[in-house]
């Protein structure tokens, strides 16, 4: 595809966006700007080393962001380019374009087992070996990859995709376009145990879990149901590999919670609140909107809107960075004091 | 069904426990107090903001503890109550006749590969595309969900439950009452390698991981088998989700292990030990019983019966709390070190 | 086997290694030292506390570093030894010999669904519902375990194996003799989002992710693929269970990631870098050479070559181990200088 008809189709782009189409070079896929080869499309964004990269990239085009001195760069370079307000985003939508993905065609291969009660949407595609059980419905063009397993009465809306080996617990709902990544559980038993005199008793999780739409669940993650009531996931929210959302949790929308974060039963986070790698978080603690947590802290009790916080226990980033500078200056300081207490016993 | 059939079910209570059945509801399901509606059951304990809850809950019906103020609260909101020791346990059987579990029909679904080597117990449910190897042994009534894979040799005593998508390598063994949740992978081979010149050789993982009677591994969770010898879960030990065993790992009886925990080889762990979550501990670590590490603490070394942890390296909670204090402390106490220092050079 | 036969097939032996063969013992299978009974084989080496456990095992025979006094105790309690430079591999190589693993049969199981397209090297074996999607390429000799889900245009060179459960996602690359354990997931889509006005929107992710020569990846561990070019393991490397590895990773080769590590995306790992049990990589973070990182510590930055660190943020282990100490000190110091600070303003 030219450039010239790849520009045509992103959003970000009018007829008034600036561009240099004097070579409009033929694409044949696309690559970061230090990695790109002769007849890419690259882009550069505020975090790239933006006049460096541009100053040796092999690529045959790029997009870039409003900025006329790089833009006579590329032009000097001989590079096509475009320029627009969010060239990322731009890039996402021309790897759509350039890169699409390979999807299983509709239909219901014949070594799932699908159960006669399951109402199964129009254009929906059932891959081999997948497992369907009694009262569930899959909504309008939704996908279940191979091996994929829904228990009883899981409800998906249109378009979702479930991957291979996810398994979806009885009783669970997913909202429009929600995504599941491979080996990803949910609507699983919460953890929920009564100690009693002959050890612990498993309290009956006879809750559900829902996910609002756009919700996106990576690889090995797990989203457990409570003992009544739900576990809900806020629309739009994306969760990366290896999560443990345990029962009873809500979040709001558009929340971003990164690789091998925990969250403890009952907790409750606010709309766009992001979670770091690794962090965790303790049982009914509470996260306002926006929030941020850096990777590995440990949140009990109660964060504010729009704060930033560290560490374990999680304090605000700021003294945390502080008192994280200090902690590495510890010895010396323990030095300085025995001086000054023996010069005072003096 | 009545809130006074229920009653008669419950194990907690007899005849002289007090109650008030002026309404005798008929109860259409359970829920937490907060988020009761009319005709549904909860209950109140110790952990409940109890006067508070009560005073606003639409439930039907509630099991509470031994307090006649609360006792009183109720039937003047016209709610009808009974009162026992331990209203959690009550509430926990209560929700098992509320909302019972919808179990898979005995039988072999004409999908699973079942080997003709294994032994098969009676009343035993194996779902759809299982597979249970050479040599297996299936106990009584046991249910193997759907996709569960075991290999050769797998022993599991009466009743356990494997769910969709565990796996349970060579060898192992599983007694009564065990439940694996779907993506937990069980005797896997440990992580063993010997470094020689040409790098990594693998040791040979010849032994094989026992969970005795009333083990539950949550969904993810991994407990790989040690070179020679066992990895054993103690009776009645419950493990969450995400969770890491490590090869030849031995846990006592009832322990808890909450989700992201991981337990490096060869530790030890005595009876009835818990660790918080994303807690870690390192090879050959020895933790006593009823010891209990807080979230994210790192143990090496040994820990005492009985002790509270906390942190990285764990030191006893108490310690632990005020050195956290002080380390929020830390940029005011350089510079109150600094100031000191500058009076006591002049 | 008799122990003489054994040796003769250890490659760390040669005609001129010490031993004692007066009992030569009709070896019953291997264990540790210290649990070893009638007929088994152990081992000694630096790790094991050595005089005490020869003292006491029961072992049959032994294998021994090159250390005439513990040969001459052996031989003092009619055990029959030998001795070498390396006794741990002379153990991992007695191990395979002695407990040689039971693999399936080549040949296609008639359950596993294969695409026509797919191409089979001689000698493959296909578990019961595997799946392998059009265009992957399978070498000679490998292994896919019950139910391994292979999506479409992945590529396995000679010699691998793929444990129940794993996933290997779309244009996946493995070199010869790697190892995918259970519920591994390789070549997913990276958790790769633009932020936009109406919330995160998905980058596509249409690179690919390459394990080179005899990498092996442990249970539940999962793999990114980035969005555009590669995510690379490096040839020997070992990674435990529950890993995370974000889009866009490099590894050298020889690496050991031990269990629960999570690595962001766009982090560099040089050759032989070791990180133990739960460590973070934070986003294109970069490691150096045989730099090795304790269990917990989290990374930014960059790490030198051959440095150790521990900690969070990471720190010299040596420092982190002195600044630690400190820290559990911390509420005496702060006591110590409110002393000398009333002191001071007296």
């Amino acid at each position: 595809m030219r450039f010239s008809s790849l520009l045509n189709l992103l959003s970000g782009l009018d007829a008034a966006s600036p561009r240099d189409l004097s070579s409009d070079p033929e694409l044949v896929g696309a690559q970061s700007i230090e990695q790109a080869v002769a007849g890419q499309l690259a882009f550069l964004d505020g975090n790239s080393n933006l006049a460096t990269a541009l100053g040796d990239t092999r690529a045959a085009a790029v997009l870039l962001p409003l900025d006329p001195q790089l833009q006579q760069q590329a032009t000097d370079r001989g590079i096509a380019w475009a320029a627009l307000l969010d060239p990322r985003l731009g890039f996402a939508e021309a790897l759509e374009i350039l890169h699409p993905r390979q999807l299983p065609p509709p239909g219901i291969h014949p070594s799932a087992v699908v159960d006669a009660t399951a109402e199964i949407g129009p254009g929906v595609s059932i891959g081999p070996h997948a497992v369907v059980g009694a009262g569930c419905r899959i909504g309008e063009g939704s996908i279940l990859h191979a091996a994929a397993v829904l228990y009883h009465d899981v409800v998906l809306a249109k378009g979702c995709e479930v991957h291979a080996h996810a398994v979806l617990h009885p009783g669970s709902q997913f909202g429009r376009g929600c995504v599941v990544h491979s080996g990803a559980v949910i609507g699983s038993e919460g953890f929920g145990f009564v100690p009693t005199a002959s050890g612990w008793r498993k309290m009956p999780q006879t809750g559900r879990v829902v996910l609002e739409d756009g919700v996106e669940v990576g690889c090995g993650s797990t989203i457990d149901r409570p003992s009544v009531g739900e576990t809900r996931i806020g629309a739009g929210t994306k969760i990366d590999n290896l999560v443990h959302v345990g029962h009873g949790v809500v979040t709001g929308q558009g929340c971003a919670l990164a690789a091998q974060v925990g969250i403890a039963g009952g907790a409750r986070l606010g709309n766009g609140v992001i979670l770091a790698g690794q962090v965790g978080v303790a049982n009914r603690a509470k996260i306002g909107d926006r929030a941020i947590a850096s990777s590995k802290s440990g949140i009990h009790g109660e964060v504010a809107a729009g704060e930033v916080v560290s560490g374990y226990p999680a304090i605000p980033n700021r003294l945390w960075l502080r008192c994280s500078a200090a902690f590495n200056k510890l010895p010396e300081m323990a030095r300085t004091l025995r001086k000054l207490q023996a010069s005072n016993d003096e």
